[in-house]
């Protein structure tokens, strides 16, 4: 075992890809828009990534195997559009970790010659979000305006702010390389797993990709997961006792 | 001194030996299986492991001499089965060491051409256990048909569930290598020491290893425990401030 | 990435520099004294310092564009003074961080054949500050006696105290390069950001330096800071509970 | 700067001296009694030893002056006996810090040829001590033997103690080396610098030792101590609410 060890199960041939990376983080929507779009798209997993900056753990599978915490690249091709997409288990634990694994993904990425990289996250505001927004920040002056066009809000008004993890780095180190990277942040509570977040990024990411995709799955997860938002709101009015950890389980 | 040292104290001949880990952890079940295996099969020391990964002290012996913190390999032969079993004073306290060191342990189980890998542990479930039980997990599928055999309940209706330390890393990091292994977890509270839950992991494995053991020393620790048990549920009833130290200095 | 890269943006001449240090830390006061030592004096960025020692983040410009955490060193010339001026986003956050961090300041300073190093920080009291002072420690004790001539108050009734990061480190690690170094922190709270003790520290080492220059923009930010504490102290009386993260937001 | 840096001030002969430890821990007990020691032995600081795994701090001398964390190794020659002791300002802070820096005390202690190492540590029990007791732990059985005549109680009767830093490790990885080593613990509350203690520990070593010494110093400090005590009970009958901070001050 190495630090970080890339196991490549297979290898595709792509054209200028864009990479989308979508890790555990904030309201987990990253992870769930990728996941989501790996699902809808079969996109196929070409990459795994193995790493002692990963919990000292393994995940147990609905068949009673485990399998070791790892990321995961998939690749994805299309007459109009060729997509690598970074999903995973876990972040790095450790700061250095957080470096070198951003860099692991860099260096794939430009292997596959990757065009623009999109990071997805969500952005804690610390209350339940009334109305869907997705902001922005990017690695480039000009990639900022390009995205405006989309209805992504930049955080102008917020100097200041910073973004942690790999959707940070893979902007930051991305242009040093001289990548072009884009981070997108559904606004979210923070305290929830958020696929309705979820579901207002990939809306905005597809448009910007000019790709059309079904949302039905995180449509229904939305649906539930605002079943349980509202049960949550009576439960605070009646002053009665919450139990997040129970209700939670439904739309985990 | 290296970031994991090896001392073989002795080396001995065994035929496809399996290997058992029994670790500190939840419960202390697999430290109580394995110590217990060690004694009543007079199995001998034949390798030791110091690491700067385990805690930076010294534990005092009975006589008042010191011993540093370590992991031990016991051999154990028998015409039917040879055996290798993994015990030790600590685990890793850093995230790297855990994978670093399982690695050292599975550099050894391909030395001594381990044909299988039982990995012991506890599954604390937060309340006082009803019904002792043993769940798994295996880092292979036909694995987990076989040990259904034997009466060992799969996490099938609990995915996302994970295994942290040795216990996990070795069947992880053991399919990598291609070792057939098994986790066995007994099913505890999480805040005893537990060695009713060891009698009942230690039951499962002598079926599927074949082998018989006296459980005697097991069975006498574990009444002391029911009693102590006993005594805290009287004084929770009679809401009696319970001095859990105390009553544990009984069953350590 | 290496752990620590030092990008060279430009390469100039400098006739034996003093270099001054303001990273973040106590009361931010370091760093407000530098940040407005640049502005004033159009001081020239010619190295940025990246490290995996640094939180694993990029902050958001008010452009919508992102930037790695760094630290920045730049270059001031004059004809009776040439400067190298330390500031930065972060400090390391890690222990061997800090060493390794400082080592590099240290090179570059030898680079540049620096003279003499100041490094500015806060020293927290607890409290409120009634008067404004400021206090120093160097690494020489002729040093020590000269600092005195300025009014710097040196800790000798206080042995013991300790000086963490930077600041303290390239005291330390100077003078086994035979760099004389010197400490002054301006006596902070230790709870705000204080424009104020900001102020004082770069009167005095305005005074040590022999040169003059424009304090409005700091005397601003200080007023502005006097007015958050007396609506501070007056909430206080009222015992109205203090809203301290709106207020602090005039003041950052 | 590497990860630790020996700084040989002065080359000594010495015949076969003891190591005596004393570094910062439990009621500072070890560091009390080797400051008193090499104060009043005049012992001669021969050797200085940095590391990045002391704390990234400077400490302020009583002149204005700072010095970096460090260890120190004095030496001490008589016709009778020869002796290095090792002091410091901090102990490690990571984990392999201490396994290293042990293995660095243990270095110069073979250069030497030192014939058995001494550790000094506090023992705490977690309330006020009411008749002095030294404990003790060995390397080996013979030492336990011999250490007993002097009035050491070893605790046997509490196997699976530990001793944590560089006390326990000399002993546990001096014992690697065939280094015979002893640690003595003062038993101490465990909340209060304690010179008491101290003093007892030092009292059993000279008696090893077969040295005499003059304690004023420490009894003096022990004085002031009690005094200090009986004004903390004092209050504590008062049912006052102690200010434990400013007590204590005046036994720092």
């Amino acid at each position: 075992m190495r630090e970080i060890q890339v196991h490549e199960l297979k290898r595709v041939e792509l054209k200028n890809p864009v990479m989308i990376e979508g890790l555990p983080g904030v309201g987990n929507v990253g992870k769930l828009v990728v996941e989501h779009m790996i699902e809808e798209l079969k996109a196929e997993k070409i990459i795994e990534i193995y790493s002692w900056y990963f919990p000292p753990q393994v995940f147990v599978n609905e068949d009673g195997t485990v399998r070791l915490c790892k990321n995961e690249i998939y690749a994805w091709k299309s007459p109009k559009l060729d997509m690598l997409i970074l999903s995973g288990d876990q972040q790095s634990i450790t700061n250095e970790g957080h470096y070198l694994l951003t860099e692991t993904y860099l260096d794939i990425a430009q292997r596959y010659g990757v065009s623009r990289i999109f990071t997805l996250g969500g952005y804690g505001i610390g209350h339940l979000v009334e109305e869907q927004k997705v902001i922005g920040a990017a690695n480039d002056r000009e990639l900022v305006e390009e995205m405006k066009n989309f209805g992504i809000e930049f955080m102008e008004e917020e100097p200041g702010g910073s973004i942690v993890g790999a959707s940070g780095l893979l902007l930051g180190l991305g242009k040093m390389r001289g990548i072009p990277a884009v981070c997108l942040l559904g606004v979210t509570s923070g305290y929830l797993v958020d696929p309705k977040s979820a579901q207002a990024v990939l809306r905005v990411l597809c448009r910007i990709l000019g790709i059309e995709m079904d949302m039905q799955a995180l449509e229904e997860r939305a649906k539930e997961m605002e079943r349980v938002v509202e049960r949550l709101k009576k439960m605070e009015q009646a002053q009665a006792p919450v139990r997040m950890d129970e209700e939670l389980e439904y739309i985990r």
